[in-house]
């Protein structure tokens, strides 16, 4: 298959990559960092990436920014930043890829474990999470030509709470996250929310 | 109490007005019909609405448009008008609201089942109503001096099934509705996504 990744960089996205780079051709694109690039927040912006990649076989999304801040600190930007980044990104990779896709091609999205586990700080972060799991079930039934279309939920990466310092045990390796991602791209599921089982890793 | 319905003109609004008026103080809001008019997608005219109702201790939204459209027919403004109105309009009444509502008070929200329970054409309901349950969920963990939040998730009411000409049947009565909101008012639950029986009634 010919996989686009958009969110290539990030730590989960560089593990989703070098997993489907082992039996699939990727088109990698990012932000600003990978070859190809795309500013999820600029709808013009994905259209251009469809045209330039031509017809591929799947989408799969690591990417979306959105602003983890107490409730009450929240404001008007963050809300927007989320809606149009993290949300609406990624439902227009659905909406403009629907298109260019190959028959019975996937879009494989991410949303987290915010969306049905909250914690305080991600009040934006589980709107977000939970409006894009909702569009994922809704947009299965209307998606035509055999097109599929999943999100994966991921709590916390192993790799992430390193970084940050934090006690890396209740942490998902990003390797064995990248296998709920490859499942979701070679399997048959449609309008499911995909989570990824923390193991022992 | 003293509470404040918004949407108080709708078939479930004016339900929720008429059962919650036997035992408290109701102000009635709606874009245009009422005493107290509101536009949920001006962020400007939610505060001005708290800052004419003063201190209540409750909000009962039973508003907010949402496009309905096939998926691939949903425009950009469809996305935005449903984002900015059902979704944002709703959040904003809890974010501004947090600082009006008297100790111990309450938001009653409103989303639909389309949240878990989609259908073709309510990709766009489906995901403001989701993530407005992932906003509750979240919020209820942040809000300050005991005040509390909640959603009532609706599926098909039988008088607006009439008024569509269509099978009534599995439509539950507005005024059955009206007492999950009654129940979310008076009762202690807080994050919750409540949903409305359908019964024989």
């Amino acid at each position: 298959m010919k996989i686009l990744v958009i969110g290539a960089t990030g730590t989960i996205g560089a593990a989703v990559v070098h997993v489907l780079e082992a039996r699939h051709e990727v088109l990698s694109a990012s932000h600003t960092r990978s070859a190809l690039t795309v500013d999820l927040a600029a709808p013009d912006s994905i259209r251009h990436l469809y045209a330039k990649v031509g017809r591929i076989d799947a989408v799969v999304s690591t990417a979306g920014e959105a602003a983890f801040h107490p409730l009450l600190a929240l404001s008007d930007a963050d809300f927007a930043v989320s809606l149009t980044n993290k949300l609406m990104g990624q439902v227009n990779l659905v909406r403009f890829g629907a298109e260019v896709l190959a028959d019975g091609g996937s879009f494989t999205l991410t949303t987290g474990i915010l969306s049905r586990q909250p914690m305080p700080g991600g009040a934006a972060i589980s709107m977000v999470n939970a409006g894009l799991e909702g569009f994922v079930r809704a947009a299965a039934l209307e998606l035509p030509r055999g097109l599929r279309i999943n999100a994966v939920a991921p709590g916390w990466v192993r790799e992430t709470l390193v970084a940050m310092k934090m006690d890396p045990h209740p942490g998902i390796p990003a390797a064995q996250l990248a296998q709920t991602y490859l499942a979701a791209v070679e399997g048959s599921a449609t309008g499911q929310i995909l989570d990824a089982v923390t193991g022992a890793g």
